[in-house]
């Protein structure tokens, strides 16, 4: 264990390369009995040059087949897209009580076995395969039941086995890439300086004002505790009637008999105690069932935070407050929309990263936006190879083609208004279905064209119609346009959404007037206005956009482990 | 911009410390026109070496006094605890406006500004000042009205400002902490081959049938939006009859008038419409207000995911199902309990990491959960040396000494069934407040004892009474015990709880039965036993009490940027 080391060697924090191993030997997969298939296979020689060396190996069978008396399995451990060829003889199968050789080729089966490692005979591709000489667990399929057979199976349809999925090629490729992306974003952030803020999931503040939120809630279950209660408390109510008329009667039987003061004084306080009884019991009756009400509406101060409260739907509100006290800072966390979207592109519940920056104007932003993709980019090409030739393989022959262009190209800023231009030129010979003109949202259709089309590489879109953009954006000196901006990238359109925002006081109250809002929920927003206010900027990377735009998947609720949207959160 | 390097080394990579600048000069923040303050003030040489050079810096003043015609300024920008001395003379500040010299000395104004640092007179504690050249920025702060004024304010008075309190030393260090803590989080796993899963906020699970959960829902906002409309229903309906009406009579003038078949189709489908949208508004009208009830219950069919959902408690039985497919993988993340606990102790709204590893029993548990700790005591006493100074100057003079014990210290383990016998050896002495016998829940004072009392280092307990613990734990040879752990430590107690996991589906499925919980709703998780079951464990540490634990903090509000607890949710 190297519990006590301190930030490790950078070779070491990669957790998707192999590069210690390659040369050494193998890896141990530490706090775990058994060593990484990953570093037997994913060597420079396919893993030969460990020929003749001991191993203990635990994982899935991918696909098995008996031959004889021997059942040659290939196995994977999710260290790796490769599986490692394991020999295992019936004998040593039989031994380990009433299962068959036979049983343990079914796709799915979960091996962890010991035996040495040596190289297969001429002709085949592996380089290397395991030799059993100890089965030490094993765990069966029942292959007709087993919802995830070998066949190629649809990324809709195994989307009903959220459970079972990750052990799909796909599912467990697209896996790794999420993990490397989401520690990509904290080594580029913690890199540049950035503090990790843990904004609130739960809140009380709409970030914009737009936008559906679910609702947080303890009511409805007090209420049907309630509802419970109440029919149990008119013999509740009796009983304890009773029982302080009884109490009573102690009491003044005992004063008629001149009983010590001692007695009397202990039957006092179980009389009192009988009375208290019943006072609750008699205001508990007088309580409605259903959810409280007050003045006609929902009494939310009998709510669990004394007020109605939301699932968030953006940290960035929040994360201001700490950008205007600790300069740079950034939060990775989920958001959430309870918006009836059925398409391949919006989810439910989907993560977030959001960076926020003092002293910072819109260009800065644009800065560190392009370098956090190209850094991403980047990073996968380094750190994630196999798993993304899996997927150009699969399912998008420009995966990597794209990494390497973005990681590679400047991105090319237009502002909003030079944007419309061209696109209006671009009018006369393309068909778009929505018109363009200054003043409009640009659609989906307007940026694929200008990030697919006429660039073919990223752009950056900036200084918006104010009209169109959120309260808190920066107005630029036209009193036209606010200092937004839109990273533009091919495959997915709008990667990145970010502005510098608007610091001076009076303007920003006026915004919200403006908008009809209303100021009370924003006191602590403009706080940050009336004292010590910064020039700061910030955006937001969808971070499940970023992995569809990585792996060139189609649909979003391939590329979250557990998707949610309208009529579906399973598990 | 460094956007398109792969794996920075490790220096790189740790925000609080500075060790590139430290030579070479000082560190520009990316992304923000300055340079960060801990680049001058934290050099070995306090800065004495960059005289002359000059330099970009942002901040908020922490303490300021005007002498004379100049402004003496403490400025911190939050990139570490110590403020950078910047001079500004009356005549710079009076030229950008209306601003004077006096009002950018009240604590919390924001400067920005451009000058040339320069070693101070003889006598005067900091090494290095700023003599500013020009002033870019202001942001000035009417002292009056400012709530967080220089003087000492206590924890309990700045958590009712939490949008400004993290411009406060003791906020702003724990923030710095707490990030380096997640930071290291994600290192120590990403180094050991875990990957990182994102598990659902979002539940339609129960983890333990315990833990009062907060309920996620649209049907309150639903039945508000409907109310709304039903109560203009009637006005529309009518005026939906008499358009109906109307254009059923302007097809049979039409009709009687012969006039041409396309004038009449056009009616009639003009008809057809008014039609349908006076049976849409009958249907509506036939609506009940308020939460949809079916068969006397909620109709949660009707609910945003078409059942009830919840906030998660735990990730640890969804992140089972990734561990029993990719081996070795972790979840950090909030969770969330309902209860009404106003305790030092308790958030409604917390984090949680919670690795989960196949192929590991509880012997390896404890490995990976001591090596974690550890990991963490080190990270801190090697990247937060001078905030841990800082807490331990102002919370607890402990607090370096026991990350510093900690990190040195081998874990004793123990079974529970020693435990006890050592209890029960202590309370002939001790008075605990909690009888101590074998089959019994450790109370707090108890671990608390074994912990600070007895062996004044971490202390594992292991193999607890079977009837105390979750149905997800693997039971143990004796049939008594199940294979649980907790890691207790001093000044928090337990820090970690975790178990190997029941991988008989047989013993499983029984023990869910046993405790009376329905199958159903875990049948996904038997599902992880009949095909394919491997052996596997996991813990959880709650992320707050490590951060109590290396901080000294006594209340856990104010560890975590926005606390959520009983009648409270600020922003």
């Amino acid at each position: 264990m190297s519990g006590s080391s301190s930030a490790p060697p950078a070779d070491e924090l990669s957790a998707v390369t192999l590069t210690d191993s390659a040369a050494a030997g193998v890896a141990e997969a530490e706090f775990s009995q058994r060593v990484l298939i990953r570093s037997i296979i994913r060597r420079p020689d396919g893993g030969a040059g460990l020929a003749g060396q001991r191993v203990r190996v635990g994982g899935w069978v991918k696909k098995g087949r008996k031959q004889r008396a021997i059942a040659f399995l290939e196995v994977n451990d999710g260290s790796c897209d490769a599986n490692l060829q394991v020999l295992v003889d019936a004998e040593l199968v039989t031994t380990l009580g009433e299962v068959t050789v036979a049983q343990i080729v079914p796709t799915g089966t979960c091996v962890h076995v010991e035996g040495t490692l040596k190289v297969p005979p001429e002709g085949t591709v592996q380089r290397i395969e395991l030799n059993v000489e100890k089965v030490l667990d094993l765990g069966t399929v029942n292959a007709a039941k087993y919802p995830l057979p070998k066949t190629k199976l649809s990324l809709e349809f195994i989307r009903d086995y959220v459970h079972l999925r990750p052990r799909t090629n796909a599912i467990s490729a697209i896996a790794r890439i999420r993990n490397a992306l989401a520690y990509a974003t904290h080594t580029f952030f913690q890199k540049h300086g950035f503090l990790y803020v843990h904004t609130p999931i739960i809140t009380t503040s709409d970030c914009e004002g737009a936008g559906e939120m679910f609702q947080v809630t303890t009511l409805i279950n007090d209420a049907e505790k309630l509802e419970k209660e109440l029919t149990k408390i008119p013999a509740d109510l009796e009983a304890a009637k009773i029982l302080a008329k009884d109490k009573g009667e102690i009491v003044a039987q005992l004063k008629s008999a001149k009983a010590s003061d001692a007695e009397i004084s202990a039957a006092v306080s179980e009389l009192k105690i009988a009375k208290e009884n019943l006072k609750k019991l008699e205001e508990k009756s007088k309580l409605k069932p259903g959810i409280p009400k007050k003045d006609g509406k929902i009494d939310y101060g009998q709510d669990f935070f004394a007020r109605q409260a939301f699932l968030t739907v953006s940290g960035q509100l929040q994360v201001e407050t700490y950008a205007c006290a600790l300069s740079s800072v950034y939060t990775f966390g989920p958001t959430f929309r309870a918006e009836h979207s059925h398409t391949t592109r919006h989810l439910a519940e989907f993560w977030m990263v959001e960076p926020e920056i003092a002293f910072a104007d819109i260009q800065d932003d644009m800065n560190c936006a392009e370098a956090f993709v190209k850094f991403l980019c980047q990073w996968l090409l380094d750190n994630c190879r196999d798993d993304m030739e899996f997927m150009v393989e699969k399912f998008d022959k420009n995966a990597i083609d794209r990494l390497e262009m973005v990681a590679a190209t400047g991105f090319v800023r237009l502002s909003y208004t030079d944007a419309v231009a061209i696109l209006e030129e671009a009018s006369k010979e393309v068909n778009f279905e929505n018109k363009v003109e200054w003043g409009i949202d640009l659609a989906s259709e307007h940026e694929r064209y200008l990030t697919e089309v006429k660039y073919k590489k990223p752009v950056i879109v900036y200084n918006y119609p104010k009209g169109i953009k959120a309260f808190y954006m920066k107005v630029n000196a036209d009193n036209k346009t606010v200092a937004a901006m839109d990273v533009l990238v091919p495959k997915v359109g709008e990667l990145i959404g970010g502005s510098q925002r608007e610091e001076r006081y009076e303007v920003i109250r006026d915004r919200i007037l403006e908008m009809g809002l209303p100021l009370e929920p924003y006191e602590w927003y403009l706080d940050l206005r009336r004292f010590g206010t910064v020039k700061h900027s910030g955006f937001g990377l969808g971070f499940e956009r970023m992995i569809l735009f990585a792996t060139g998947i189609d649909n979003i609720r391939d590329v979250i482990p557990f998707p949610r949207y309208p009529g579906r959160a399973d598990l």
